[in-house]
């Protein structure tokens, strides 16, 4: 069971966890050093600690003692109740959902185990917006892709703008993060994967035309430069979603990241 | 020919335009009020300009006279110039693209103007957000779809944010404003569109058994309690993005409205 203990300076130490959440440099650096992510907000606490997610404390308003009462109950962990002046103090910023939990990370699975029993896999090469990462998650998630694999550069997906933009998606998706961007490949092509790369080129092949594939890896690039001509030199096809003449007359040629992802996930990735 | 300026001030009244760009209130009626809106960074300033819509004044940094040197030319109206400094004590932010423009609004068509020789439209209820909104645009222009209807209270997509993130789609997809939310539906019956409300919920039709139809109008909700009761019971079928059981099981029951919406206007609403 929780123990709870208000707090009330910003200053305190034992708030270490929950300093300056804005601040992504350093916000990469302690989560690194520790070990720890953060969820925020009563639904994604729910689904980070039901994920087996061990808490290390939690931080909120006296307000969400009550709501969070059942999850409180299940941990051993100290609950730090404060006033909002107190977690703005903190955090640098208006905490809105009003509680945050810090969690312990799990050891990231090998892509050889994460890829193993999977048939439809998405991986992303440099997404590097935490928004675009959740929102990628999601999707994947919800329409039933097995898995997804991380170049080595890709956005963090237990960031807490992604944990939160992917409303726990991050803890249902399973993936692993490949150490060696120039190979990463091959492995999946060994295992028999056809390998596509989503890309807005016009010489590319339309969605809906893709040939059928009994394993299927979807690549998805970085928001700027989208994928490395490595990757699109190594994949069977390059697919793009067909866009309207008229659009590209009025010079919309592209989708973003997130919407092509969905699109890509419907169509190509779906059980 | 556009005349330079050099401002040093950020409380210099010319710069009135561009004051507290995050604060939304204060943007929006300062906005309404003068009939103007903002558009940020050269590639959305130039459509911008492309689209027809009259140069108030531009403010930028002064390596960006060089890149948009065309533009300047072709318009008639002052540019402040100024540093990083003063550009962001006037619009509150670190100014990253460095250049701002503030434009006219165009009188906007009514409905029945902007649906008239349109066959596949978007209707967008209360969609708060700006980013949704933009994004959505972007998705839907790039896409092919004709047109968008807003009810009342949904976002305006000449909002700075809605304009940046579409990158500059706002310009590209023509979108009216129907003034009664309650008999909103009504003028798109009496057309002869198919109106198809999406939602998650599990008794609607998957979108791609939806019959298909000559002209057809999708309509969106609001990113959170999703289209109101009225809409729902108006449309002519109510249409779903099918889920994996398998994620509904891990709790991840649906889509952000963008990438639903992404994935209703390749499914349901291309040419």
């Amino acid at each position: 069971m929780a123990s709870f203990v208000t707090v009330t300076s910003p200053a305190d130490p034992r708030l270490a966890d929950y300093t300056r959440l804005r601040d992504v440099n350093l916000r990469k650096s302690l989560e690194a050093e520790h070990g720890l992510f953060l969820a925020e907000g009563e639904k994604v606490i729910r689904r980070a600690v039901a994920a087996g997610h061990q808490v290390r404390s939690l931080l909120m308003a006296d307000r969400w003692t009550g709501p969070l009462a059942d999850v409180l109950d299940s941990v051993d962990a100290p609950v730090y109740v404060a006033d909002d002046a107190t977690l703005e103090g903190v955090t640098g910023f208006p905490v809105h959902r009003g509680a945050l939990a810090s969690l312990e990370r799990l050891p990231l699975p090998s892509v050889d185990a994460v890829v193993k029993d999977a048939r439809r896999i998405l991986v992303l090469e440099d997404v590097v917006d935490h928004t675009n990462v959740g929102a990628i998650f999601r999707c994947a998630a919800a329409l039933g892709v097995d898995a997804a694999v991380l170049a080595p550069r890709c956005a963090d997906p237990l960031y807490r703008r992604a944990v939160k933009v992917s409303m726990g998606a991050v803890f249902a998706l399973p993936y692993a993060r490949m150490t060696d961007w120039h190979n990463g490949l091959a492995d999946l092509r060994t295992a028999g994967f056809q390998i596509l790369a989503l890309t807005p080129s016009a010489g590319a092949v339309p969605l809906d035309s893709v040939p059928p594939a009994g394993r299927r890896a979807l690549l998805l690039g970085s928001e700027g430069d989208g994928l490395s001509s490595r990757w699109l030199d190594e994949a069977d096809e390059r697919v793009r979603i067909p866009m309207n003449e008229t659009a590209l007359a009025r010079g919309v040629d592209s989708l973003n990241v997130t919407a092509a992802a969905a699109i890509a996930c419907y169509t190509l990735l779906r059980p």
